[in-house]
């Protein structure tokens, strides 16, 4: 465990940039005392508000850019205009001199994907990085991968996403032996992909230490819990993720409208106030904010873009945990694992 | 508009059968004196429960058989046993001999989809059918389809999807010009899957006249009410609406847990016992019960398998409603207007 985790900030990342990150990252530093931050930015924007928080102050030092990358600027664009120099590449590559542990960015994700990839490079034996979150269920929390770094996976991809997110989680929810579960559908006749299929039997047929396969899972087991790690190709991963936030809020909006139609109605909102509070903190996506990109030589953390200081502190605090517990060398060693028993058994070695 | 709407029962599909089916298609009698049924399974289970409703019973005829397919039968087993002879089977068999107008079955959805491609066949020049639901929005109520009939789904499938996504919205929503969205993920980097974009530009360049393509929608559009049809392929479609059952689910939990958690909240609780009886109701997935079997020489209804006969009712009448609005003709109309589109515009009828 390093004394300190150093963290690189993209100050210029999201729809509001340093007066989200600097405060976001002052609430951070308050329970994560052994952070140091570099924060990477236009400086004029920067120092004022860092003025505002002392013992960030203390902790920081700043790079100073000009360049920044705009939110709805293509991957392509963005590494145009914005390699070599921009915050968010910046950020990154303060991972790469190894002068910080973990970049954090709430800048656009395809940016942010593109220039990890390109800059850290992906670890050896893993071709696809994923991006993987925390999805708040009715047991606890589980994560769930990938969220859109790739469309479609083929069996090595989704075996690998099953070791690297199974290290993500014996971090996030301290367990050594994370549950996971492959995402298929239930319609009996298609039966699902045969990649998901093949990669269920090679999961099924080499026990790993740090990862115990349970099956597949449908889309409902998600917000059950039923599984600590939630394994799927990037396209049905992110159209799940976001339709699950589509019928929250959904559900927030007919709950609005139902306890607002009546005075009784309106009384009993009053003397339920504390539970609805628990409710909307229960429900609130910053608590669980912050993407974590798997596979790269380096770890990286997309937050949302719209998120607020609260919701970017969450993100600052998981690539901090990310860090103190050792996530590459975790997935390293989920590799070297995997790879064993790839040797030991060929027989289920027959990997596409 | 035909003046009886002939209505098939399986009446030994669901968890339940005969107790779920009889009253379910009591109640939609009800509101739809028009409606004749021939109901087919074990005469001795079904007449008992008849009699105590007499309007259905003389507005129904009883077609005996002792096979049933089971609720956990592969397809292939499912063909095997009840091929010609089980209550699904004969259902289907009673549109396939024009005895029927639709057919409702509670069975599951693999056999049953199996049998009606089997028997039914798909309609001239489509190559797959889909299954439609009607998915609740905080706008109203939107058409989604592929929910799992297939898996994955070229650009000629996405566009027939569309059209037909279109004409079953024209009967549900009364609206003449439906707005029509591709499902795919905002993730800049990937930008979605091939086929998806060139069906997405065959559908913006060939304007129809039942069909207004606005472009592609995301994850948490479904549940916005974005557009009135959302498309796309059936593994992603089968993941995003059990994602959102589960969703659903899962805040009902939180939203129990915390009503109960004070004495506060539970006088709350009393004063808003309205409010949450509209609430539950807003939830209630029997509701938009059944999914509308699309592309098949025929119409066929799934009720879930655990529903109620409020459920199932409420499947028998988007049955009555689908047949009542000519479901088949809207669809073969949409058919031609898109051939005519394709002959007119040979550059952009690339369509792989």
């Amino acid at each position: 465990m390093p004394t300190k985790v150093r963290i690189a900030l993209d100050a210029m990342g999201g729809d509001h940039g340093p007066p989200v990150v600097i405060p976001g990252a002052a609430l951070a530093l308050r329970s994560r005392p052994h952070a140091e931050f570099i924060i990477v930015g236009d400086r004029a924007r920067i120092e004022p508000l860092l003025a505002g928080y002392p013992d960030l102050r203390n902790a920081s030092r700043i790079v100073h850019t000009d360049v920044a990358i705009r939110m709805d600027d293509k991957p392509s664009q963005a590494l145009r205009s914005g390699r070599w120099k921009s915050s968010m590449w910046l950020a990154i590559d303060a991972v790469k001199r190894n002068e910080a542990d973990v970049a954090v960015s709430a800048g656009n994700t395809g940016a942010l994907m593109a220039m990890a990839k390109i800059h850290l490079k992906t670890m050896a034996r893993i071709e696809r990085p994923a991006i993987a979150a925390i999805w708040p269920t009715l047991r606890g929390e589980s994560v769930v991968l990938d969220l859109g770094a790739s469309i479609g996976a083929d069996t090595q991809h989704l075996i690998d996403m099953a070791l690297m997110g199974s290290a993500m989680a014996r971090i996030l929810l301290h367990i050594d032996r994370p549950t996971v579960g492959l995402l298929n559908i239930g319609v009996e006749e298609v039966k699902g992909l045969d990649e998901v299929r093949s990669a269920g039997q090679w999961l099924r047929e080499n026990p790993l230490p740090h990862l115990d396969y349970t099956g597949f899972v449908e889309g409902d087991d998600i917000g059950k819990g039923t599984v600590d790690v939630v394994v799927t190709e990037g396209f049905a991963g992110n159209i799940a993720l976001k339709t699950a936030e589509g019928t929250a809020r959904q559900i927030g909006g007919y709950l609005k409208a139902a306890m607002s139609r009546s005075l009784m109605a309106r009384i009993g909102y009053l003397f339920a106030r504390g539970a609805f509070r628990a409710l909307a903190e229960k429900m609130d996506p910053r608590r669980s904010n912050g993407g974590v990109f798997l596979g790269l030589n380096g770890v990286v953390i997309k937050s949302h873009g719209g998120t607020d200081s609260e919701g970017f502190a969450a993100a600052v605090d998981i690539g901090y945990e990310m860090v103190r517990d050792e996530l590459l060398t975790k997935i390293s060693q989920m590799l070297v694992h995997q790879d064993q028993e790839a040797a030991v058994r060929p027989a289920a070695g027959a990997i596409s």
